[in-house]
């Protein structure tokens, strides 16, 4: 009899079930659940208050509400026995947290705060504490603080802290009441088992978690504010496990609700992006990952913790238990191409598009790619929405050179893409030239179907691009920690690299530099690591000085 | 009885005809010829061999059709009789220039020359001499040719000598047959008087003479090729008159056919761009007149020489004789807005447009008009047609910072004008900061019909911008060149600074500095300047290497 395992993937504005084989990799059956709520960003579900800008919210009861849709949904669709299911997993958008009492249950589904903005789970791309981060990341700085570095200097008012000491700010009753603040994948792991455990993953990359050194220092917090002391002590406790680690089995009542066994083991999640790492096929050092997507996260894996220059996060155990995992980014890939496509396309091209029954895409990839490298006399530099990787500074902008009265549309568009090639050639040689060996490239998310791009990219990195063989990538890693959770004994794996190793198919296809292209791109590329160097580290700070009037 | 002069004003597609009234300025009649053969850069009138690339020739018999059509039309659309005519004015485009016999007959128009491109009229915009301009140029500045300086340090390749060698090196038969080689206005001069003079204007702007040095030496002709040693002793002989200066009078033949009476006075041509000096009401030092079309032109008189950086030339008695005019310009600026309307604005935008009534352009200035200073968080450097003033340097190429996923085609219009007005501004400082005052601005041409260019232009500049009262300023400026050739015994003016005083309108509106505007763009300027350096001044030299990389 076939075994199987659960992998739940819990995104933006929905959630996914894939029903996987153990032995093969093989999805046997899939489910989508949107959220009922989605993302929660101008009203509250209870009440009609209209948020603040830049807030966004979500509702942990949607999570709930996927289990028991998209679980049963795809145990009925595949047949199967409750019992060939070993284990489960689930990987998170992050941080994604929310507060609850000491029993788990979320303040926003206590009556007397169902009306306060706080009581919600804050989603990832809540940005509304970009004051607190600023704050954070001045007085760490001006501390010394020694995990810093860990982030390239610089933390984001996407992650734990800034987020919790905005509630501690702003809503100081809520941040008392709540005796817990969690990761949404460590949640629906708790409400699964009745088992709280932070996941390494999302505690490293996003909570400041040092395998060895732990959590920043109560006087560090102190700093912050008086009562944000015991910050990580009371609310945050717990203990943080390796992604896929067993946190414990089905409760009887979850079983009953999903169709499952009691007891099946659930295993500690992991972030989304960092799901596509073994789902891509990726199971230990020396093959970057890249999902590429309206953003680019960019992993690795090394025996060794390097501070490399410029990297949004290093975390031993955060990706593949026993290696250190390094985290890099492009804050906007397809989304630049989607700007420039709403806002800077001409109607003929709409027209032409529409006629050949193709997307604005299709058109302009089309007349891009009879371009040869350098043909367009067009440069840019990628930061439309700030430089991530390895500059780390959101107040950067986009930059265009080279136009002249005869550049059309698809040249800008070429000269789009090539400089976010550009990006990712930087990150990979801050990985190589500090010491973190980049041997091969895998590659998933939505962009790896423009093969132009993925041409653009092989030929700007002199380096093949493999794409990941599975669809879903990130629910088959979610899978995969499943298996890991059930272990050998139980029908799965003895570990991560090993369940890649057996589920992982292989890429579908590999993009192979053009040995005619690597000149000319070379050249495009020292005059945008020269522009990059410029604008990008003081020397012309213009960018934020247009930043600074444009908001004055 | 009014007494009135006919000012001529030949463009690149037709010529325009009016008749002045002396005393007041005002425009009695008006006629426009379009010419039959047009602009001819695609096949030559006689037989259809394919011209070359860059190049642009025009049918000198096209002149001479229009003075036959449009100064009878306006001396019958008057009534005036032609004895109250008391001279014959015109402006010309430069460096137009034809080959002829000794006795002024074009080679173009002789049966043995008909098939053979370099027996026609070269327009001001044939650009095929770039080679010969890059050897002039080359040559010059090793010789240490002392008037190189007068020309920012480098000639165009539109000029007289790469024009004129260019002809030498690809049809040595015709340059030998060509006793003379003719500005097309001092040709038509010419042919209305039998007198053959250089205006000053064309002579000094596009043919390197110097009222004291008079022309480059044969030793640097030589240097160039053997056979160039004559050209200006022999192709270019003829004295050389300032504009309005009297030529002769108008033949018996000419009068016939014309209309006008036997020995009306015809005055020196003008460049068109500088008849709309005096057209414009400027007739002396301190006025700063742009004429601000596709692109600009700026025109400055002082009493002095100075060698000022970047000017695209200075001549004695170029543009009102008794003074030194000086010449700057912007290669783009109409051209860019055009660029950006045609290639840069998604549908909506047009649909707004045709749905509402109004030009695209419309549209987008009224959105534009909406932001205030610093707003759109872009800037720009206005090279999309290289740049003239003050960096000479048709290699540079446009640059556009500070893009965000947030950026609106409105938002672009406006920074495309900004960069502009910008670039006037580095102009204005160039004039001022090397000792030749700028005390008023008056601007023509079509642009000034744009309200909010108009007010940018004063926002940025901190200058009050007078629009010229004529609706024709540059065939009023013509106009008056005939009434100074009449001279106030013939019914006209002792001088062209006489002529200015009493018939050139007052401005129809000033756009005046907002002063809250002035600290933003004090502040963008900063940064505008700071960009023009460093990439015009070889300090990183991308725009040179992506222009290389476009063309290999």
């Amino acid at each position: 009899m076939s075994q199987y395992t659960l992998g739940l993937d819990f995104g933006t504005e929905s959630a996914r079930a894939v029903l996987v084989d153990v032995a093969t990799g093989k999805t046997v059956a899939t489910a989508v659940h949107p959220y009922a709520d989605g993302v929660i960003d101008e009203t509250l579900p209870a009440g009609d208050r209209p948020l603040p800008p830049d807030w966004a919210l979500q509702n942990p009861a949607d999570w709930l509400a996927a289990l028991e849709t998209t679980i049963p949904a795809v145990l009925a669709e595949s047949g199967i026995a409750p019992e060939s299911v070993v284990g489960l997993g689930l990987d998170f958008t992050a941080c994604t947290i929310l507060p609850t009492t000491a029993d788990g249950s979320p303040l926003c589904a206590l009556e007397a705060y169902r009306e306060r903005p706080h009581a919600w789970a804050k989603l990832w791309k809540h940005h509304a504490a970009q004051p607190q981060a600023d704050r954070v990341n001045e007085v760490a700085l001006a501390r010394g603080e020694p995990w810093l570095a860990r982030y390239g200097g610089k933390i984001s008012s996407e992650w734990l802290i800034p987020k919790a000491l905005q509630m501690l700010e702003e809503a100081p009753d809520l941040y008392a009441a709540a005796d817990r603040i969690v990761e949404g994948g460590d949640w629906v792991a708790w409400q699964l088992t009745g088992k709280l455990a932070r996941n390494a993953c999302a505690a490293g990359y996003k909570a400041t978690w040092h395998k060895v050194d732990g959590f920043p220092s109560a006087d560090f917090l102190a700093a912050l504010h008086p009562d944000l002391t015991g910050l990580y002590r009371d609310k945050l406790a717990g203990p943080v496990v390796a992604p896929g680690q067993k946190v414990g089995g089905l409760t009887a009542g979850w079983a009953g609700r999903l169709g499952l066994v009691a007891g099946t083991p659930v295993a500690a999640p992991i972030i989304d992006a960092h799901a596509a790492v073994p789902g891509g096929g990726v199971g230990g050092p020396g093959t970057m990952f890249m999902i590429m997507g309206t953003s680019t996260c960019h992993m690795l894996m090394a025996e060794n913790e390097v501070l490399v220059e410029g990297i949004a996060g290093v975390v031993e155990d955060g990706i593949v238990p026993g290696f250190f995992g390094y985290e890099a980014g492009q804050a906007g890939v397809g989304d630049i191409f989607a700007w420039f496509v709403e806002n800077g396309v001409p109607p003929d091209y709409h027209e032409e598009a529409a006629g050949r029954g193709l997307s604005l895409h299709d058109v302009l990839a089309e007349k891009a790619a009879a371009l040869r490298p350098g043909e367009s006399g067009l440069l840019a530099l990628d930061w439309w929405n700030g430089n991530r990787s390895t500059l780390v500074d959101a107040g950067l902008s986009g930059l265009l050179v080279g136009c002249t009265l005869a550049t059309k549309a698809e040249e800008i568009y070429r000269a789009l893409i090539e400089a976010t090639a550009f990006g990712t050639r930087v990150i990979i040689e801050a990985f190589t030239s500090q010491g973190l060996p980049v041997k091969a490239i895998v590659t998933g998310g939505g962009l790896t179907k423009n093969d132009l791009l993925m041409q653009i990219y092989a030929d700007v990195t002199g380096r093949e691009m493999a794409v990941a063989g599975a669809d879903q990538v990130t629910a088959l890693g979610a899978a995969m920690l499943g298996a890991v959770a059930a272990g050998q004994s139980g029908g799965g794996y003895r570990s991560l690299a090993e369940a890649v190793v057996h589920m992982a198919p292989p890429p579908t296809r590999v993009y192979r530099p053009t040995p005619e292209h690597l000149a000319p791109y070379n050249t495009l590329y020292a005059e945008y690591r020269r522009l990059y160097d410029y604008f990008g580290r003081g020397e012309n700070e213009v960018m934020k000085v247009l930043r600074r009037l444009r908001k004055e």
